[in-house]
């Protein structure tokens, strides 16, 4: 029996009922977040709850509760639905109104949530993904985590479609973030990754790698890199909430480096891995 | 009592039941379409129905009917609610699956459509319309009539909380199309819009006017113009399968030629108008 929620209720799926005229369904006008659970606790909850809120403000949607209780609705979801390790899934949209453009008067939004169990990919982190460059076609509000997701979900598809784990989007010669990841190359021991403007998402585990970066002595440089410049990195990885800190150790057939995952990114894993048993989220 | 199309079965709206699951509500993953109902008939039903077909290729998802059998669905629908002017509007989802951005295996699509009674504007196709210029923020594949909308909704949204029409877009400093309109200028007595490539979505409307053009001996340019070069126009209009020919007399407060209808705009309408009538669409 898997409980999911429905505005402040908790409901049977069943007993949902989206209409056909959800301006989520007609329009992807809305946003969202995915939380990962570790040992049935909310990891970076915090950070994902104020991103929700800031992605809502956005597009000019009102949260009807406070974060704390909204903090509160994700956490007893979890424990509901007995969840150990997995995500809780979340998404908020305008509401129900006859189909026009421009935002409807009176509307309430629609919250819906579930959960799904999901253990840590520590295969695919030790021995590395194999990724492909997609053209990056998204619009300019990367930045809003929104259900706009189309061309993110045409790139999965192109990557998935030959075998590999994720698309690297690029906007003509520049590099982004992957097509549900952030992208980082390591180069001569300093790390690359795309600032966190308009063009991409600033995940919430780029964040904590940032961070980490900043712990272990690495250094950073928030700037952008092309394709010729990826393929050259020494090492290459992404990050998001379920891949965590995921070597990349082909593009496009090219290997990275000599094909295994780099030094530093194992390195980044490891203060990853010691950050999550630190907040007692994992016992490893 | 009004039916809804739910794949090929006619059924009441309380009956329907949107997945929190269906990729439509997920990540926008669908296309659309809007066809216009005269006088009981549906205008240009078979070019709406083949950009149907074409949207859903370029996302690749296949339609489980005919083309003829699709058809029918839709003027059932309109005959069975009853509706003498208005619109269909119909949509295609991949279909529901547990949430991952790749496309799910042996995903039946969903189809829902509805059906609005609505007059012509006459009024505002008369008098005209004010407007703004809102930057285009959009994807680079906006010749896909796809449910990834949200752009066009924040710059409808941005019009009309000044109490304007409609919001013509740029990119840059090139004029792409309206937030839910094709965009035309007219300079001594030529029509200039943006050619049909990957950053407008080809209106049927569009078509038909620049075959009106042809049969109206009006030149017309498929090139795309600036903003600056728009406020120089003798006149403007824009066109969608709910405005027509509607005529644009004002850009950010800037009044366009003397500020009323343009001559070749009234003209291009009264064609319209003909043609309608000739099709047998309206009693004028």
């Amino acid at each position: 029996m898997e409980w999911i929620l429905h505005n402040d209720q908790f409901i049977q799926e069943e007993d949902l009922k989206i209409s056909m005229e959800d301006r989520g369904y007609q329009f992807g006008d809305g946003i969202y977040e995915v939380i990962r659970v570790y040992e049935g606790n909310l990891f970076t909850a915090e950070e994902h709850i104020d991103r929700f809120y800031e992605s809502a403000e956005k597009i000019k949607i009102v949260i009807p509760y406070t974060k704390d209780v909204f903090h509160k609705l994700m956490y007893d979801l979890v424990e509901k639905n007995e969840i150990d390790n997995g995500i809780v899934y979340v998404q908020m949209t305008r509401g129900c109104a006859p189909r026009v453009h421009q935002f409807p008067a009176d509307c309430p939004p629609v919250i819906v949530a579930n959960t799904k169990s999901m253990e840590r990919p520590v295969e695919a982190m030790r021995s590395g993904v194999q990724t492909k460059f997609v053209e990056d076609v998204r619009w300019l509000r990367c930045d809003i985590k929104s259900l706009n997701l189309l061309g993110n979900v045409l790139a999965k598809q192109e990557a998935y479609e030959e075998g590999l784990f994720e698309a690297i989007l690029h906007r003509g010669e520049t590099v982004t973030e992957g097509s549900s990841s952030n992208m980082y190359g390591i180069k001569n021991g300093v790390l690359y990754t795309h600032p966190a403007t308009n063009l991409i998402l600033n995940g919430i585990t780029r964040r904590v790698i940032l961070e980490l970066c900043k712990e272990q002595g690495i250094e950073v440089q928030e700037t952008a890199f092309t394709k010729s410049e990826a393929l050259e990195m020494d090492e290459f990885f992404m990050s998001s909430t379920t891949s965590e800190v995921m070597p990349i150790i082909a593009i496009d057939g090219h290997k990275i480096g000599s094909g295994v995952p780099g030094e530093l990114t194992k390195k980044l894993q490891k203060a990853f891995e010691e950050k999550l048993k630190l907040t007692g989220n994992v016992n490893v």
